[in-house]
């Protein structure tokens, strides 16, 4: 594909390249005495020069003669070298910071590009928000190479999104600048059953020759996975067993081992590396979604590349799986991923190949940050007006719109209730009695379960889906959050109806977020005044804010981890057992709607 | 890039590949245990079944439910399948046959795609010329992915070609359907020198987002190799040293190690990754030219595999040096070169993974070859009537034509003559006494000495150049060939002017080819009507013909090995010492024309 993450196109720049090249002028910089991680060949290199110009390289070896007066030089002294970190499948909305925010977070820590899929807000604000990521990642030197979200919404029929996005939206987006594949094919079920819509996307993609991402994340690897493969998708993150990343890297799909903050498959599926003799270019490492804090406290690919080599990867194959194999699986690698002549200069320095520990980041040949922090500016967020108005329910909530009415003349009534498994993604389906007071059936703190609502956000179609929820040990209060995958509505649970309108109207407030609630107080409060997903605050606030909510939802008597992520999965319907929208309650077993309460 | 080799684009296809991997559909034809040569993981599979419809791979695994009542099953009864080979370097006028000839002698061998770099014809007939490549590669299944030739002429200012390439011939080609890559660029001191033409040719391929292939000759692994890889040369068939290819595939370059009729380049170069353990994927197997009789009795890729097997290398990575590394070379590794779901159904079978012996041959789903012969029809060549009309010489050529005038009143003249060295592409320059008669300088058979004469053959110029050549051998008589690289000039040596002029006319008369000629009478004829190029005689009569030549060459004297390919780079003015074109005799290391008299 033409890379539009560079400096200048290379056809602009091959005779100022190879005039460098030959000495005949000098280079902009020269980077000296380095030890190379060489992606290519799989070796170390000792005292290699880097000779780059315009953005891009033009020399690897003895780049003496490439130096004039106006050359700077950097004398790596024996450091690592090695291509820029590529993170091949990121949704930089579950930071709840801007793209701007996140390249200020993880280019210090050695991520030169990132393979974007915006779907979070594009289930928010349409292809109007994926283009405000795109050009909110210009403000930064990150390549923030974006996919047009395929699954939007998630489960049509089942929820009401901001937007929607079929095969034409997928045909017009492809041509646009920042563009650079189809985000994760979540509707596996779609295109296993030769679905006209689903493949219609695909076939757009294929079309404008881009690259379909995949997300498969079922436990058959027979059928089903030839024919999601042989539907044109390259690559898949949802490996969670050793022989998903091996069948997939058989088949020839990129096998994308997640390492991301809620998420921790890699350990796991790496052994199908570790404890095969196999060839592993199809092999990538990718976050899939982090947290600010992880961000802030562990880092972005230089973390997950160090808890791969922890697990007993080789290092350089480890460097490989960030850079040259990703590069190649978006079929980039002739621009990206590696130290090269004529790709761009895109280069980390670190110490240790068993630790590494970025040190300085180059992208398109300028120094852009250095012991951890940005070395040059990154400019304030613009998003338009329209992402920060994104909360339309279009009716007073109040504690009587919690409300559950029970069939008539009941005491007592047999619920279908959410159970939550921690850690996890699924949930499981549990019958239990609840009691009806003045006719509404009513939390019950005893058994840990919560009221819950999901109210449609987007165009106040006053849609609003009621039920209940097991799970997170709340014994009081309240909490709403925006961040409700994928449609994100605004999504309620609590012990009181009083205290849920309070947190429901501080979201409806503020523009979307997250926030916790008890007696009558807010008691923590993340404002996502972009699309209910994202501020624009720098990162380590946002850490700081997230840091309190945990805080305070561990007082309401929530000990679990991440609980915000598992609440944030309630009502995504393509995920086992039962799941609550803002149209109902859906069995996702069946892909039915049913009822509340099983009497 | 865009596959146009295929039987329909996977776009057209996905929901029936889909279908018939879960079996909803069933398959037009499945192979049942197969060992699978698993070029992704390297890795050997047993028992493995492949379903494919429409072309392309459905679902490799267990294939039982995909076969229905009208479902072709081939038992591989455990044989080994591979993905059909290709040669990622090739000039298919060097094996003086058509393009739908060559496929017939070729894919029973297992090649299923050719990167065809047809410079010659184009020299000769211009880009119609191409297109007629490319045309008559459509009525054979060999997938003949055509490079636009970036070379022509060779050597711009010392030759007089049929037609000329520039960038803007560059930018119109690229669009073409059969199209796919530059050819090789000779001209590498262009792209160091940073010359405008040549780096507008190498621009235009680069925004059409295709693939630049190379051809870098030169020892200098340092400035110049860096130079010449950052103008966005992706590949090159040139290393002639290990340490070619090791610094090639360092610099990300996909080095291409040749191993050609004439030039047996592999068993050197192949050191590089013999004795060192690195990452090979950047390392392919081409053949660049191939000599008829070679196609016969030797094969094509399948003997290069073998060749490559035999000096040390694991078979399993021979083969991916003929399939999924050259697929990535040129960015089509998500199309061919895998026997992977979506990919087009080119698979071979063979029963020895050490001496691998091609016995079925399938290209796009269809059984083509069994056996060693083809079991689908070729038709007949139909190359338009310009490309049978391109003996243009436009004046008689007589014995008078052949006297080279020594300086008035000498007896005798000190000459600058070439001397051929066997086997090698480089000569000398070697000055000479030789006798004058008539005031006419003369061959000397007792020095090994001929004439030599190149004319003009395109536009009836009417410029000869003439000069002398020692080392073939010859005690009498005379030769003529056509096949003059690159710009396919009349080139005639003899030890006198009559046997000359008779082999001159023998040309003329049937359109260009070579013959051998002695005492007044034509010993042997290899006719190539087709620009002078090529017959569209079957493979073995043409291995015939060039045997009968090569019988009359040894009984003139001529012992060394491929004469004709030694006499036909006489006129190639990029490589060194002395050449003669029609223009006269060059000095290869000045890059200037010279006198043929020092005295």
């Amino acid at each position: 594909m033409l890379n539009r993450f560079c400096k200048k196109p290379l056809y602009e720049v091959t005779r100022t390249l190879a005039r460098v090249a030959m000495g005949e002028e000098k280079a902009e910089l020269v980077i000296q005495n380095a030890r190379l991680v060489n992606v290519c060949t799989a070796e170390i290199q000792e005292g290699v020069d880097v000779a780059i110009t315009e953005g891009r390289i033009a020399l690897v070896g003895d780049a003496a003669h490439c130096v004039g007066e106006h050359t700077v030089v950097i004398d790596a002294a024996g450091q690592y070298i090695a291509p820029g970190f590529m993170d091949a499948h990121i949704h930089v909305e579950s930071s709840m910071i801007t793209v701007g925010e996140y390249a200020r977070a993880v280019v210090p820590r050695g991520t030169t590009g990132i393979f974007m899929d915006p779907h979070e807000i594009c289930n928010v604000c349409g292809p109007d928000g994926v283009r405000a990521m795109i050009e909110d990642a210009k403000r930064s030197p990150l390549k923030a190479m974006s996919n047009v979200p395929s699954c939007v919404p998630a489960v049509a029929g089942f929820e009401d999104t901001g937007s929607r996005i079929g095969p034409e939206e997928v045909r017009e987006m492809m041509a646009w600048d920042g563009v650079m594949g189809l985000g994760e094919m979540m509707n596996f079920p779609g295109v296993l059953a030769a679905d006209a819509a689903i493949h219609g996307e695909l076939a757009e993609t294929l079309k404008a020759d881009q690259v379909i991402t995949g997300h498969y994340s079922v436990p058959d690897i027979g059928a089903g996975l030839n024919a999601y493969i042989a539907s044109g998708v390259r690559c898949c993150h949802e490996s969670t067993r050793a022989v998903d990343v091996l069948e997939k890297m058989r088949h020839g799909m990129y096998a994308l081992m997640r390492y991301g903050s809620a998420w921790h498959d890699m350990p796991v599926i790496i052994r199908a590396i570790l404890d095969n003799h196999i060839d592993d270019r199809f092999a990538c490492l990718i976050s899939d979604d982090t947290h600010p804090d992880t961000l802030i406290e562990d880092g972005h690919m230089d973390h997950i590349v160090r808890c791969a080599v922890r697990e007993g990867l080789d290092p350089i194959k480890a460097v490989q799986y960030v850079t040259i194999n990703p590069a190649t699986c978006f079929r980039m690698d002739h621009e990206l991923g590696s130290i090269t002549p004529g790709k761009c200069a895109d280069i980390v320095f670190f110490d240790d190949l068993k630790d590494v520990r970025v040190t300085r980041t180059i992208i398109d040949g300028e120094v852009v940050a250095e012991n951890g922090k940005m070395t040059v500016e990154i400019g304030k967020s613009a998003f338009p007006s329209a992402c920060y108005d994104t909360m339309h329910v279009g009716h007073p909530i109040t504690a009587e719109s919690f409300r559950i009415a029970a069939p008539a003349g009941k005491d007592s009534v047999k619920a279908r209730v959410i159970e939550i498994i921690p850690n996890r993604v699924g949930n499981y389906e549990r019958l239990l009695d609840l009691s009806v007071k003045n006719g509404f059936a009513e939390a019950d703190p005893a058994q840990d379960v919560m009221k819950m609502a999901v109210f449609e956000r987007h165009h106040a179609t006053g849609t609003t889906g009621r039920g209940f929820v097991k799970g997170f040990g709340f014994r009081k209060g309240a909490m709403a959050q925006t961040v409700a995958h994928d449609a994100h509505n605004l999504l309620v649970a609590g012990t009181n109806d009083e205290d849920m309108a309070l947190a429901a109207n501080t979201l409806i407030a503020c523009g979307g977020g997250l926030c916790a609630v008890a007696d009558g107080t807010v008691l923590a409060q993340v404002p996502l005044p972009i699309a209910g997903l994202m501020n624009d605050l720098p990162v380590e606030e946002m850490a700081e804010l997230v840091g309190r909510l945990s805080a305070a939802w561990r007082e309401m008597g929530c000990t679990i981890n991440s609980p915000y992520m598992t609440m944030a999965l309630i009502p995504l319907a393509c995920l086992p057992e039962l799941r609550l929208t803002n149209r109902g309650l859906v069995d996702c077993r069946s892909f039915r709607f049913t009822e509340l309460f099983a009497d």
